[in-house]
């Protein structure tokens, strides 16, 4: 059995992720969110597109067989298994800026963009180069009429899992979000964990 | 009456547009798509984001009164007019690897990714920086409950415009654009002007 690894409430990590190897993403209590972003680990300008993917797997419910495409159009993870099915890749980390536009009466936090950004920089990753993250658990809906996006709570349940095998090397940044609206106001861990053999 | 340029079809331009100054889109025959990319001139590692937009204006069907968002949480363009109602900010720019793609039988074509590569080389961006466009009169229709994807023809008329103003000095990348799909299997010029008064 692989080692679980914790990651704290409102914070988040970077990991090598080799090529064949799955990484389990795990909602250890329920209704919390992860963004996940993925860098091609020999040239880190390649990473995960939210266009590019939606462009080629044609919907933005991303769920089980659907890959996650880089800027250059090549896939880099497939989901292998989803226990959920409802996750976004529309919307970015949330970050300084965004606490203070959502939430101007609450304190202040770097948010899911500042946790990837101190993560990924031994990797050799500026700010700016963080795109729109696919944000494993969160639950947006899209009014299909008025194009009206809403964040509710995620529908995950403790223990749920959502499995991702790369396709090249990655370098990964993972987070246990920090934002109020996107886990039901509440700031919960992640868990996750490394398969080699897809199990 | 300020000059209108054209842009032929299936190529791009890039140009600068001050603060304050209005950019006019134009589809001047109807039913043609036209990406539109914007970087912070003062510092080009600032760039229009999909995402940030779609976070800070919650909705995906942007238009009139709506702005653009940079990946720095500033808004980059106020939509000023929309005679259309209908354009797209989920899906990247048409490239080499998207043509062979969705059509594997058809020529080859570099696609707006190319053309917008190529007209902001000059300004030092590399195509790695080339996040998703705004699509100017592309009609992506989403189904609210399978998340599935469909590009329609633009319900565009000939004449009809599109027009933004800048919020800060701006590099902009415009294109004609070069996929079937996106404007009905032909491919169409687009005309844009810079008003300073916008007039």
């Amino acid at each position: 059995m692989s080692q679980v690894f914790e990651i704290p409430p409102r914070s988040g990590v970077a990991f090598i992720l080799h090529e064949g190897e799955t990484l389990e993403v795990i909602d250890p209590l329920g209704q919390q969110v992860s963004d996940l972003l993925a860098f091609n680990r020999q040239d880190m300008g390649e990473v995960i597109s939210n266009g590019r993917t939606l462009d080629y797997e044609e919907t933005i419910r991303i769920t089980q067989r659907h890959r996650l495409w880089s800027n250059r159009s090549r896939p880099m993870l497939e989901i292998t298994h989803d226990d959920v099915g409802l996750h976004d890749f529309l919307l970015t980390p949330c970050s300084e800026a965004t606490f203070k536009h959502f939430y101007p009466d609450k304190p202040v936090h770097r948010g899911c963009m500042g946790n990837l950004a101190e993560a990924l920089w031994p990797y050799g990753v500026v700010q700016d180069a963080i795109p729109t993250a696919f944000n494993v658990f969160m639950n947006v809906q899209v009014d299909a009429d008025s194009g009206k996006l809403e964040v509710l709570p995620p529908i995950s349940k403790a223990g749920d899992c959502l499995r991702l095998r790369a396709l090249m090397d990655l370098v990964i940044g993972l987070t246990a979000c920090s934002a109020y609206a996107s886990n039901g106001g509440t700031f919960k861990p992640i868990h996750y964990r490394i398969l080699t053999d897809d199990r």
